[in-house]
């Protein structure tokens, strides 16, 4: 099976690939979140995964307007718990360190122990491609922020381990692909939708599924781009379509709404927060 | 009056600036939005102006979280529509331009037009930092995409204009200050608040305003990175906490909420879209 992934093999993405797909699974590395889509689309995967939510920095909005044309489904959902390690060539000292390399989102998760450390940070696509692009460099005087597996697969060393400000860091990963998935006991569903711009309109919205007490596990808005303030609504529940008080819900918000897309039902991931 | 903004003189804040305050303002230039609210909270400018939202682009999260924690009030909004120009040394020909160099938000704006001409691209920390930099890197094969007011402050070439990919670009931006500003007669209030994760939360808090006929103009949610996957919700609605209704909808939501606050009232910016 294979599994596009965005970044450079020892990525999150590719952590959270194997977490899910286990040893079976073939990760295709791909440089932008968008070739992931593409990837899936024109079959050269079978699926792929793609970042959507960190529980600190919040929505990767890149992944939430692929959602809105792709005619790709969401099959599933993956959590990581995200543990940043400050990553050096082998034989370096922390006490060497001026700048480190970095994914935007993993340097602003470690803002206060870069700031605390006096270090410049420089942002790179991946944070893999960070410890990768460190190596090629042999400057003992840069260190890269990723992941454990990542310095054991580039051969680095790491000078400190959870350097992330905040310890409840996760990562929620989508799963996309062509074919609807085999649905489990508990399941979610993500939508997208758009109003009329009146009063009440999202409450009126909302009300579909507040009645029948489907719980909402995140909601999401983005800009339309055809209408200045003009939103598209991402909605995640739980339930699946095949429940009929979930297609009730869908049929009423179907008269509420300018625009309704089912982007899928999937077996919902049960973690529990350390 | 000392007005804070981010960015170099001509970028698109300090235009705000302008477009609100006038020639008495004196605009004070700062490299980051964080150091916007810092100015105005230690007294070394009256107000600041700081962005929010792009309709394009979507929600400047740094401004969201730094709203949760400042004591500062949201005073006033001010829109702005955005026309990025491709900007090139006097001298300098469209057909000589390798790259570009601005802010993400206005690359990833022109990001078809930049795909088209072939160019390559890198970020920089403001539109008109990057026009700053190329006329000091005298280089000629290279550009910067920014405003036709920065090209003529530092007395820059257009070499092409409006090259967004969607016309209809507008930024939103808050003013931000100490004391609550005069009402007019339509206003804005925006407040933040938290709430417990059961099913309907959400619409039995928007119920508040819903049932009152209050509109809601934008929600937004961020993690409040103490719980994982517990969120702030960001709300504008329109009318002020002067006003009877208004009142009651928050004696209201106060019964429902884990948190609330109130960053202020003010008056409402009535625009026509071109």
């Amino acid at each position: 099976m294979k599994i596009a992934f965005q970044g450079e093999k020892g990525s999150y993405s590719e952590e959270a690939v194997i977490k899910r797909f286990g040893k079976e699974a073939e990760p295709v590395p791909k440089r932008t979140i968008s070739s992931v889509f593409s990837a899936v689309e024109i079959g050269e995967t079978d699926v792929g995964v793609v970042p959507i939510e960190n529980s600190i920095e919040g929505s990767v909005t890149e992944t939430y307007d692929l959602l809105l044309t792709t005619s790709l489904k969401v099959i599933g959902e993956i959590y990581l718990k995200i543990v940043h390690c400050l990553i050096g060539l082998p034989g370096s000292d922390i006490r060497m360190i001026k700048r480190v390399y970095s994914h935007p989102q993993a340097i602003s998760q470690c803002k206060g122990y870069i700031a605390s450390m006096g270090f410049d940070y420089i942002s790179i696509y991946d944070t893999a491609g960070a410890v990768k692009l460190l190596k090629e460099s042999g400057d003992m005087t840069s260190a890269a922020i990723a992941s454990e597996r990542a310095a054991e697969i580039y051969g680095m060393q790491i000078l400190a381990r959870g350097i992330e400000d905040y310890g409840r860091n996760y990562t929620r990963f989508l799963i996309i692909g062509k074919n609807s998935p085999p649905l489990a006991e508990r399941n979610k569903t993500t939508i997208i939708f758009t109003l009329t711009h009146v009063p009440g309109s999202l409450y009126h919205a909302l009300g579909a599924f507040a009645l029948r007490g489907i719980n909402l596990t995140k909601i999401e808005s983005r800009p339309t781009r055809s209408r200045p303030w003009q939103y598209n609504f991402y909605l995640d529940f739980e339930g699946s379509i095949e429940e009929e008080h979930v297609k009730d819900a869908l049929a009423e918000l179907s008269t509420k709404t300018l625009f309704l897309k089912v982007l899928g039902s999937y077996p919902m991931e049960l973690i529990e927060y350390e």
